[in-house]
């Protein structure tokens, strides 16, 4: 009985959790860039809930500058997607009701993550047999876009209706908007900078690749993917996690010296942030490129769609995060002002910056919720 | 008529404004750092105004991380320091009633700068007869300190009215009414951490110089100081000028390419705000040595005195910005706090960032007059 009662209760939740998330592949034999180059695409993606008859319960995840197409569930590797919170079965965005994808964007970092699946400069270029380095072109936003528009119509799913994504994915949502105004119905946008990337994030993503390129290993793109700039890289992501994570996140690790080291007498010893931060950055790196990392942060920059916004007609909801330092919410405020009505913008009003937009993502579960139904 | 009215009207400024500013030097044979290494030393300090008979009308000015003692006045170059909106004859920092000293620090990053004069790494060793380099030793606030305090006795000055600085010079500030409680009445800390450099303050400085560490030229330290690690430096101080002026600073440059290049084509190309900011940073290192930055890094992430806060007896000012993301105003809040009713805090409201407590100082004239008088 008490197992019967049990299972009648947590069956579905047990099921859900279960059910290994399985990543699938989309190939594209020739796409043109933006830029003007013909390449062989690859992406993968993953999709959760089921496509209904006339294929209207389309919602479209775009991740963010070093996610993946993992929003949700458990996959292969026993990982949770960065969204869980609010995308499944009776959540905010409820899976028993649409038909979700997430997917992997060209360049994605994460070359060497074996759940995903991208096309960039790592990729082996077929003409050369080697990694295609600085000659892979130059990719916007909108090849971003473009790309996924041709894995939705690989599925024969022509209107979508919602596209979200949080930071760069948050670009990428709105730039959906702007692309196909008939085909999108609603954009939910978090922690991101609205119709174009200001002056600050084109900066600050400059910095943040900056130390790849002053690595003699970067070898101007040239390096030996077994020997990859990786001191640069961990000064890379060093500076993208403590912009993201920001205040809180580095208090939390705390303050001092690092066990057995007197940074306050000898100049090569470490504070104990020092040393966990450069451990966590090098966790990080693992599964990353480098080439890849200063590709997609010019995706980012190459952002601006501000010409454009006259064009759109679909409802957003902007999401920030009030102790956000990369987009600040007064970006989406302005944007909304934008789109007049077409706008609704709900503050997460927590104080560990940037990257509550992803870890807090369930305190806007109510707004989104109604928003998308 | 009209020029005898002119000049009874404008010319105590005239002479204010023409009198120029003389840099002086102030050497100690041997001193003895707080990491237990003699050194003797050299800095430059500038005074304004007159010391009274009974030496009692002292200011102290310390500066912050990339400045120098030239706080006010125009120099022999014809640079005006960087505070003298406050600092005059007349102004919040009265000089025809206060005689203020302000100095360079140890290790200072303006090494090359010919009104700074400073000892630290790149000073030539006279044992060796070359620079330190990463044999001189490692110096704390403390150091910073002591030195000035070195320099005031060289005066015969035993009791300071006041301690004034922002950011990096904030901390000096503070840590003189730790170091010396009974000789300190005020102080003045603007933009600063309060007592302690916080675990987000210690990472954020790793980051500004972790550029020099990976370019090859800074070569462990030993580099030729003709040959210094340029591109290493240009980053670092791109990183330090964007976490101090902010959002409203990177506005003000503006979005777009930079003429002549496509950013969004061809990756060797850049964006407007990148070629720009390059040029800038670049103009910024002219006078600077790259292991003094390091250097000076470090003494920034030493300073915690929250142990000896209940020590103190002054009477303190904090003055936070609003907009600031290095020392957001909740450390001062906090900190006054941890001083009761012999602290209070203004809260400059402004939107340009850190640099703000520097640019925007004129704002802040009523209450450090009152503070101090």
């Amino acid at each position: 009985m008490k197992i019967i009662l049990f299972c009648l209760l947590l069956c579905p939740f047990a099921y859900a959790l279960d059910e290994v998330i399985e990543k699938k592949v989309f190939e594209l034999p020739s796409y043109t860039t933006t830029s003007g180059t013909d390449i062989p695409v690859k992406i993968g993606y993953e999709t959760y809930g089921k496509l209904n008859e006339d294929k209207s319960n389309v919602i479209l995840i775009t991740h963010f500058f070093s996610g993946t197409s993992h929003a949700a569930g458990k996959n292969a590797l026993g990982e949770v997607g960065y969204w869980d919170a609010i995308i499944g079965p009776g959540k905010a965005v409820d899976t028993s009701k649409y038909f979700v994808i997430s997917s992997d964007t060209l360049v994605n970092v994460n070359v060497y993550d074996k759940s995903t699946v991208t096309t960039g400069p790592a990729t082996i270029n077929p003409k050369t047999k080697k990694p295609y380095g600085l000659t892979f072109p130059v990719v916007t936003i909108r090849d971003f876009v473009q790309v996924q528009r041709k894995l939705l119509d690989s599925l024969g799913i022509k209107k979508i209706h919602a596209v979200m994504g949080a930071s760069g994915g948050s670009i990428q949502a709105v730039d959906w908007s702007v692309a196909y105004p008939d085909d999108v119905e609603k954009v939910i946008a978090v922690i991101g900078p609205g119709f174009s990337t200001p002056p600050f994030g084109i900066a600050l993503v400059n910095m943040w690749v900056a130390p790849i390129r002053l690595d003699p290993l970067w070898k101007n793109g040239n390096y030996d993917p077994k020997n990859q700039p990786r001191k640069g890289m961990i000064e890379s992501l060093k500076l993208i996690i403590l912009s993201s994570m920001q205040f809180d996140w580095a208090k939390s690790i705390g303050g001092g010296f690092a066990k057995g080291e007197k940074p306050n007498t000898k100049f090569s010893d470490r504070f104990h942030i020092e040393a966990v931060f450069e451990q966590i950055a090098e966790n990080r790196i693992r599964h990353m490129d480098a080439n890849s990392l200063i590709y997609t942060a010019k995706a980012m920059q190459t952002y601006d769609v501000e010409d454009q916004i006259k064009n759109t007609k679909a409802e957003y909801l902007f999401i920030p995060v009030a102790s956000d330092i990369i987009f600040p919410p007064f970006l989406f405020q302005e944007s909304a002002k934008k789109v007049g009505d077409r706008a609704e913008v709900f503050v997460l009003d927590t104080k560990g910056g940037h990257y509550d937009g992803i870890t807090q993502i369930h305190l806007a579960a109510g707004p989104i919720k109604k928003f998308l139904d």
